[in-house]
């Protein structure tokens, strides 16, 4: 199933309370969330939890990376086949804590696009982005790495880069979606986000880390809908 | 949980056919084998489905590799904490297939110790065997990459390699465990290997390709099962 | 100093025979040739040698692979510092056997620029060939991998290939430059690439092999002149 | 030519100023204290410049890291049979700044062995040192990594962790050499090394960064000097 925009994407990593049962429960609370709102999130669960939240969770889940390789040999790569089967709508590519080569990044948005699966390729500048726009990905997460865990948007420190990053994608390619990643830490970040022309936002640690992950999420959803509202 | 001794581990690579609901049934085969012919057999399920099969069938499940990482960022590593959470019972270090350096090995092992996880390192000479028994793993597989998929096993082709291997283990290290790996194909390998010395024995592509895996899996249980008795 | 087009460039690899002093006479005999037909050659050594071959061989000299690497710590690592220090006046990027990661390829580049040593971008298809240009390089060398070592080059094997590949070339980017690489064997191969609309060739097997290296460059170079003339 | 110790290695790692016609005037300082304070030194130069220093320098010389590879294909890795083609006498293997596999270091240490080149293996702990030590290395340098340029060695602050490590060496394997880095000074340090039970020591950032190399290094080698005497 491809994502639904507007989207906000949660990234587990490999933070500490989200794996295993854990994993599981964050991803009901997001589940909860997602109903009452009536919004469309998205979870990037622990790898090894992927298969068991796809399939107990009613949410779009996105695997954290996968290998470019294809089916066979190979114990401990992640395959594309592997992450369909497990019931994954999409795959985030080239995050910076999981940097892909040029090949790798073309094969397996290409790989995603005859799978049925959403590419998203991870961007932190508006050449790495024409760059990864050369392989038609579905959608691209701009954010600047500086920012990650820092509590501060791109939206927010840089609005003229997040506005030049967007025009740059709208004109070269119609049909890409864009999220904004980094530092987003409230549903400001998120309203600030879809202002500046994005079509959703990420986060990782703000919700692992907030002391009532389902409010803190709940305030992100709202905007998120009301965004969509005014569309 | 420990692994329990003799035993059978099957690894399904990135094999197809062994992904998603496909890896659960097979999972489902061999925990079914295991109860009628009560032997102790493990599994290596495809990374994303570790968590699911940990839950829904009663069987060893092995991760098969991980990443030397702490808890925190790093979107897209397999970290020990995860495949704890989502209920291994041990971990394949340093497959030839995922070699690891030196130092991720020594970090694994002990993070494995701390945790309970059984580590079992892939080797395929009696030097690096005798490197890694430096880490006092839990358990050694010994392979030679070449009978990998071939049909041939060391127990059969080379019967004087596994001899030295098992004399300088067990001069080593009496604690540590020793599976053999690469080219096991039928119950006679299995034999073969425990009558050497080693604690079972392995497969991955004889277990897959099989016309018939549960009945492939009963002629290999038997073999384990018959050779227990014996001891 | 940056490379003078149209253009040749022999690759060393690790091939046996190129390293050391074996490699600083190939250097010689290139450079001999280079004076004799006047045209512009370039030499890819082995990294131990980039130093010793920029200093004793009049020829441009191209380093094989950098990593992105500030000045530092980081033993065993190759930066665009030393590649510059020791004399190299370009550097091949991404190539597919040691392929970069998107920020790297970013960063090279971009590195190259400030250093003012030529990039050489190595990509396979019309795709990545446009990702790559996102980045401003100086140069592409276009090459499919399928066709190295083979005997068979791109510009005879699918000329239509090669010029879509230009016609993107031409059309994004006026000032990158364009080689053709993988299976380049005689001065014929040299003049279709010219012809097509390339900047220029390189090949590494087909000058290590060659009987009688400096005859086999001599025909080579002879194509490039008589291209050039014609131009 | 094997390593003589004691010895004293001095790696140029990536630090500015030590690249090309900077890293070629940093090997004659070498050579100059090393000729006359009549002890041997060794260096590990950049390694584009190998080639160079080798051939122009009177000194050992040491690659920072090579690659498990044969010769052939393989653009930009850096091969054993290259760096002896280039002049090295020895080379670094798992430097924690580039760690290696299990397997590799198996691999280089062979191929070093075959070739008369002297493997030097880096370790951080007693079970690494254990480990490597199963593959019959030259020589092993011991360095914590925690006390890489701090000006504080473990001769200093761990003693008795460098004579458990000195032990289990002699215990283990009479032949192989024994090396300490990791925060080397000054001569003070050096001649803890030594009378700890080394067979030389190392620096890096110290002598780059040392107003005075050739001072630095005299004192340092008059140390040396000094041991060997009392031996």
């Amino acid at each position: 199933m491809a994502l639904e925009y507007p989207t906000f994407l949660i990234n587990f990593k490999r933070y500490e309370g989200t794996a295993g049962g854990d994993g599981l429960e964050l991803a009901k609370t997001i589940e909860t969330v997602q109903e009452r709102t009536d919004t469309s999130l998205a979870v990037a669960p622990q790898t090894p939890d992927l298969s068991r939240i796809a399939s107990e969770a009613d949410l779009r889940v996105v695997a954290q990376s996968v290998d470019a390789a294809e089916p066979g040999r190979g114990t401990g790569e992640i395959g594309l086949p592997a992450v369909d089967a497990a019931g994954a709508d999409g795959v985030l590519v080239n995050h910076p804590e999981s940097p892909q080569t040029l090949a790798d990044v073309e094969a397996i948005v290409g790989g995603c696009r005859e799978r049925g699966l959403e590419s998203i390729v991870c961007v932190d500048s508006v050449e790495m982005g024409r760059g990864a726009l050369a392989f038609d990905p579905d959608c691209l997460l701009f954010e600047n790495p500086d920012d990650i865990a820092t509590g501060r948007s791109l939206a927010e420190t840089a609005p003229e880069r997040v506005e030049t990053f967007v025009s740059m994608v709208r004109e070269e390619n119609v049909r890409t979606r864009l999220l904004l990643g980094g530092g987003i830490t409230t549903g400001v970040d998120v309203e600030a986000s879809l202002r500046l022309g994005a079509d959703g936002a990420g986060a990782a640690s703000a919700f692992v880390n907030a002391a009532d992950g389902e409010a803190w999420l709940a305030d992100i959803a709202e905007s998120l809908a009301d965004s969509s509202v005014q569309d």
